[in-house]
């Protein structure tokens, strides 16, 4: 199984798909790729404008997406994928489309088989056991937290460390908190802007300039940053 | 219908309870009060300590609750209290807990039948007509994400303007402009912290020091101050 769990597609400051794009192009491999792009994350941008930008970098680095609103049988186009892209926007969108055509367990089937799955924010949340710490709003109701179940620990894209000043709403730890207080038993990573896990042959690798927060109840939270080993999370 | 609907319990700096105090106090009235408290929202404390918490600055203001999980028979409870107060904490680990016990419907008919009902962040969550325009981690799964739909808008609490600098996750706008774009027809009230809505005898007040941003599809974004007109909202 060969996973790039990505924090997010964008940092502050930079071009879309900036941050990651050597990785993906050093994932994907010196063979040209056409991936397979999953847009249902995206609500205010439509299918084909995500798409657009998506293919433009992929295109950049030597590869190109095809993406799965654009396919006629979306099982069949899973099963036929050379690569899998999840990209980020609302999880919940994102696990309402996938659970409601039928894509779970066929995108679950393949990439435990070998089909290489990029995936960035809510993309990379899809890969966890369940959507349970995404941060984005539940704007639509899934049938179902669950996940790819990919790997067995929870990813909580865009980690931050600090509110804004003067808001005394939860910060991002706090909401950890109650998530690792009500599941105890899982891991959760705050994976950072800019980081992201490389996942494969059995191994995991944080990638990018900041360490990964860790999270698991009764345990007090661990920052490792990359060379750490990251095992103990498969 | 008498309806205290409070972005937040507690402002930066400022005690516990602080902000809204008198308005609670005011709104329950100069006869003393023995509320109904619900604190399942709390998940990282007991409800023991967090209702220990809520009863004391009940207490300074002459009046008092008793928490739902103190008492044998909950929707029973419901059906003799004077008044609800459904406190802050986890959205998705309250609406779980009150389904569960089958307390959305006997609190809905209370309430619509003149019980008093406060709420506090996910408390006031709870009184629209479903939980998702909360900010919180989906960190256990309800039901279903219907709620008690006392008003027919939908209310984000802690509602704040900025991301902190340097971080490029979407903003508060963003989500919720994800949430109408979902959900076209739907008013979301950007509720700022220390403000709330006083809603009564079919009339709708903001209270507190700070506008409100309503959203809609396919209209900018409204700022209105206190004294302003809500009445669209209902």
């Amino acid at each position: 199984m060969r996973l790039l769990l990505i924090s997010n597609s964008t940092n502050a400051g930079e071009a879309y798909l900036e941050h990651p794009l050597e990785q993906i192009k050093s994932f994907l491999g010196g063979t040209m790729v056409n991936a397979l792009f999953i847009p249902y994350a995206g609500v205010t941008i439509s299918f084909d404008v995500y798409t657009s930008r998506v293919r433009k970098r992929f295109q950049e680095i030597g590869h190109d997406i095809t993406s799965i609103h654009e396919t006629e049988d979306p099982v069949r186009a899973v099963q036929h994928a050379q690569a899998i892209v999840v990209g980020g926007g609302n999880t919940f969108h994102l696990a309402k489309l996938m659970q409601d055509q039928g894509l779970m367990d066929p995108i679950r089937k393949e990439v435990l088989a070998g089909t290489p799955y990029i995936g960035w924010s809510a993309g990379s949340n899809m890969a966890c056991p369940s959507i349970r710490t995404t941060n984005d709003m539940p704007i639509v109701e899934p049938g179902s937290f669950r996940a790819l179940n990919l790997v067995p620990f929870q990813i909580n894209p865009h980690y931050l460390d600090a509110n804004p000043e003067g808001h005394a709403g939860e910060t991002r730890e706090m909401r950890i908190e109650e998530f690792i207080e009500a599941n105890p038993g899982m891991f959760v990573v705050g994976l950072r802007e800019g980081t992201m896990f490389l996942v494969q042959d059995g191994t995991i690798q944080l990638l990018g300039p900041k360490p990964a927060r860790i999270f698991r109840k009764d345990h007090v939270p661990q920052e490792l940053g990359p060379g750490s080993d990251f095992s103990f999370l498969l």
